[in-house]
């Protein structure tokens, strides 16, 4: 099952993908959706209702506000590698607010205090139910689905200190959707991918999912562990090696460019840079 | 004005200190009166009906959930030279997720994964308007008002990566409460406060508040370039030199403990340390 959040006249509304259109749903957004009880899947796939054809679909993030953003940084060796960094024994893990979020489609607002944006394509997961203190083998069990996201840096915010935050929260870089692909589709698997990340058509990154460090069951073990994950709680894994900041010279994002991210079989977000009103 | 979430039979709801007692207001936290329009100071000190003695109070997390929740880093000159670090040019953010919450009386969860759980005390303020590209003059207007918080952390996590969150969000470990103490009552200055930590009575830090390297106004200045910040969101603004982590031979909380956090004329926080259960 495929489901989206869409923005209507009303505001937005979660929807279920059904052949050429989407069925909305009663709940405001997905997040909604996998709050409103463990049966979410077999109501989202019996409800029926008024309808959206799929050109008149406007994506809104695919969860515009998930209790928790978590992402996670330096969890692909080739990644790691441009990076100059050491294999890391546990998680890296940081955070994004909301207001960061945008939909597949929306543009990407280049801020007017820097032009160092970067892109990092990256597979995301949605937590289906509460997860603590998960062993790993069950971990799987928590994810409600797969989506795609663009881990959008402003490189020199995420330098001024140890800390990414300053960087990664940008208003309005990072794309997600435009669609949740539910767990259930990868027959309970951690699902091995395509992923990659174009510029105006070229291909600047290109892996599999398969290459992660931590893979989806690891995280969602590891950050149970020190907190509760929630329904709707959206967790980007990390991207691979071809990132902006790594090649010689660096390149970044400019005005007009449009960035493309494609993860196998679960969709593409497509989002032209705009630079922010310098006031 | 002082104002609080207190618990209910109902749920929390927002309340103004009024003498001994507290007037509950119509919002369910104070999150929520303070999303409540731009007169929600006259509107919050107009108020009047059903009523809670002072000893009855059970306090919330004075914001419960925020739409976010920005610490600081190395914010003190005393704690940036025990920590061995340079002092930073830039304001150093990281995020807590508001499961890390707790209220002004409420236990501090000691994880059961690790034994380096360390205190930190913290003047903390909170958002009254959205503020977006707010200049440094301005900046204060923004602010509702200022709060106790402890940014209880988890030492060992900490240290597993180059980012604080995963140190920084445990389940159940940051007091912040008791009271929202409105700006108005510094006359529209940044308040220059004794702030104050103690484990079962013995100081292990104590300060003022006028030591912060990044003020409340530069904060907001510099964070609202980045993201809007919203009416609710929680700031921490960094902590004193004397955490236990700091100390040779180095000390962290033990179970039974009590940890007292006071900042001169907004209250204190007074948390006793539980284990969690180790299954």
């Amino acid at each position: 099952m495929r489901l989206a959040t869409l923005r209507t006249a009303e505001g937005t509304r979660a929807a279920r993908r059904d052949g050429e259109s989407y069925v909305l749903l009663p709940h405001s957004d997905v997040s909604g959706l996998l709050n409103s009880g463990e049966n979410w899947l077999e109501a989202a796939a019996a409800a029926d209702g008024e309808r959206l054809a799929d050109a008149e679909a406007d994506f809104a993030p695919v969860v515009p506000h998930p209790n928790k953003i978590i992402c996670l940084g330096l969890n692909y060796a080739t990644h790691i590698r441009e990076m100059g960094r050491d294999t890391p024994r546990y998680p890296t893990l940081f955070a994004k607010y909301d207001g960061s979020l945008i939909g597949a489609h929306d543009p990407i607002t280049l801020p007017k205090v820097s032009d160092t944006v970067d892109w990092e394509a990256e597979l995301a997961f949605v937590i289906g139910r509460a997860a603590r203190h998960v062993p790993k083998s069950d971990a799987l069990g928590y994810v409600a689905g797969y989506s795609v996201a663009n881990d959008v840096t402003v490189r020199e915010y995420q330098r001024r200190t140890r800390e990414f935050l300053a960087g990664k929260t940008f208003e309005g870089t990072t794309p997600i959707g435009p669609e949740l692909v539910t767990a259930d589709e990868f027959g309970g698997k951690e699902p091995d991918l395509e992923i990659r990340c174009e510029v105006d058509g070229e291909v600047m990154q290109h892996s599999r999912t398969s290459d992660l460090l931590f893979g989806i069951a690891d995280i969602v073990a590891y950050v149970s562990g020190i907190i509760t994950l929630l329904p709707g709680d959206v967790i980007c894994t990390g991207t691979p090696g071809g990132v902006g900041d790594g090649r010689d010279p660096k390149v970044y994002l400019k005005e007009g460019q449009t960035l493309r991210t494609v993860v196998e079989g679960l969709g593409e977000t497509v989002n032209v840079c705009v630079r922010e009103a310098r006031v």
